[in-house]
């Protein structure tokens, strides 16, 4: 395979962005690449399978600012972010070829990664490889990090969680039930609406788009209020949670999407909440847990198998 | 004493309040009271030594709403708020005439404790009594659990102190000197400031109405970012914190001043730093922690008494 050039496809960072982020931000292109990590390197090359476009992304489109916990992309390289990848060359004693991994990786055909300690061995492949972008992967871990080890969640208590259908907030919900809570989750259609409640499990579901006043709607779904609430959108939905949280309440703050493409951020006027109620609102980024991931890997593959086999034993009938 | 009647001046809250209050939301008067506990109540009668005027009672003149965690006063009955008062009689076998007590009282010359089980029996007397308003009641029993409990303070980390030279704030600040943090507080004078750092020990101070750039103060004070706030006034000067916190930065909300008085609450745009700074925030009210004033007391009076042996040793000299 050496010195094999090969044409690689890129997707190209333009320029730093301000409010929402059109196409030409990015730029398809293709250049060479020799499909081996240079020699005397601990780099790996890799074959890109799954690539996954996740919100913080766009806090690295952003000129380099205060509010940024990565940093930002570079304008004129490529974009990197979450993905799955097959080893095809390694200068790493921990990396082979053929070897299969997650991690961060670049928005290409093949990308060089030249840390690869970041990258995760994929260790179970009897389930779609792309649940490593999604339940097996970054997203798993921050809905279990946040819900399950960080917001204390009790059987019997009141769960909500906003953009409920998204990566993360599917599978938070998902966590509430196997712990006894009870979930409602937001979501900005009817047809996420319809699933959270038909596959996911969700109590009950609704669509924020249609709800004018968003403290009534929670009013609604907890006459007598929230336990826990898992933030994803921030902005009015926050302000409208404050209101009806229970005394000791916690939120988890795991992401705010609803704020991201704003220069000017949405007001949130009810904090005071957090005094009268005692709650607490911790915030988390799921690198700060990686140490959890096998943990968290195994709790999660037991219950993905098990639901696998009850949709086969559901197939073939009783 | 038995029959005795005194005539008993109080300050009766008059209707609720919107806004700032005015003197004539409360009315002094008078009326006759009966030195006694009503024969077979387990009441107790005390006279008022200390009556205290604490922030959080401007909640209390509100019309009862959501963001109240004590009930509202009520319109054309004596105010309440805590005091230091002497038994006069008691119905209550834990009670005896003579006995000291702090607690919640009422804002008049005698009060009729009807369930005087909220009361705690004043144990050091080598103090001024007035002091169990202060640094042994209320207001130190929060500075103890909101940064001592609840913000995780560790050597050398950097504090912030809102309304430092109020009575729970400059207690924060010289527990955080216990510690050994770095501790800078603001206020609203400069005879504020200059008593928080010749008196009460904080490594520097300012004078918020001064500073028209709230955020361009901090970064002066805290070049580094602030491990941890303590939070007594909101609105704007929490918005300028959450940008000046750094990762893993806890801040205790024990109040929000600066809003009580307002109808519509000020804006907090900043929230996002909670996820990218991974920020603990945590509410919380004294009256849910009084099963830890035994060992505050200890520690407190322990500190009060070193504090005055070396300012009498410093007055009679080497
Ligand atoms: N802290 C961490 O480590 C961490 C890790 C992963 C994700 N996150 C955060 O978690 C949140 C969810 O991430 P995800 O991976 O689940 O995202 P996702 O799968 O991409 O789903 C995002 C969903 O958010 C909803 N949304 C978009 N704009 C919104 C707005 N203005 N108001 C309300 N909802 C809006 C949309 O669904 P609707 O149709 O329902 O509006 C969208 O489908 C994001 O805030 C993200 O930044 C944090
Ligand atoms: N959670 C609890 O259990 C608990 C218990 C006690 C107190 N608290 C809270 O802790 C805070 C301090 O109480 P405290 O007993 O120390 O009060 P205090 O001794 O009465 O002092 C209050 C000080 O707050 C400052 N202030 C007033 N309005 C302000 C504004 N608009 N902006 C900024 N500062 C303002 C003033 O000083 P300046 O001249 O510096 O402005 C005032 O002297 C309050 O928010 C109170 O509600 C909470």
């Amino acid at each position: 395979m050496a010195d094999e050039k090969v044409s690689n496809k890129r997707i190209i960072f333009k320029d730093y962005v301000t409010g929402y982020p059109k196409d030409d931000d990015m730029i398809l292109t293709s250049s060479d690449i020799e499909l081996k990590a240079p020699s005397g390197s601990a780099a790996v090359l890799i074959k890109n399978l799954y690539l996954s476009c996740d919100p913080y992304m766009r806090g690295k489109m952003s000129k380099p600012g205060v509010q940024s916990y990565t940093a930002a992309f570079t304008p004129g390289s490529v974009i990197t972010g979450y993905g799955v990848g097959r080893v095809v060359d390694s200068g790493h004693p921990n990396f082979h070829a053929g070897d299969l991994v997650w991690g961060i990786t670049g928005w290409e055909e093949y990308s060089l990664i030249k840390a690869p300690e970041g990258l995760i061995k994929i260790k179970y492949t009897d389930v779609p490889l792309s649940y490593y972008t999604g339940i097996l992967g970054m997203p798993g871990l921050a809905a279990y990090v946040g819900f399950n080890e960080l917001s204390s969640p009790k059987k019997g208590e009141t769960v909500f969680v906003s953009a409920a259908s998204g990566a993360v907030g599917q599978l938070v919900g998902q966590f509430a039930k196997l712990i006894g809570c009870y979930v409602v989750g937001s979501a900005g259609s009817q047809e996420k609406v319809d699933l959270l409640k038909s596959k996911f499990g969700f109590d009950d579901a609704f669509n924020y788009k249609e709800e004018h006043d968003l403290n009534a709607a929670l009013k609604r779904h907890f006459p007598d209020g929230i336990d826990i609430y898992f933030e994803n959108v921030g902005g009015a939905m926050l302000d409208a949670v404050l209101l009806n949280m229970r005394n000791h309440g916690r939120i988890a703050v795991c992401g705010m999407i609803s704020q991201y493409n704003l220069t000017v951020k949405d007001a949130v006027h009810n904090l005071m909440c957090l005094v009268s109620k005692r709650i607490r609102m911790q915030g988390f980024i799921e690198p700060d847990h990686k140490h959890l991931y096998p943990q968290f890997l195994e709790l999660a593959i037991q219950h993905i198998r098990k639901a696998a086999g009850l949709r086969r034993r559901r197939r073939r009938g009783p």
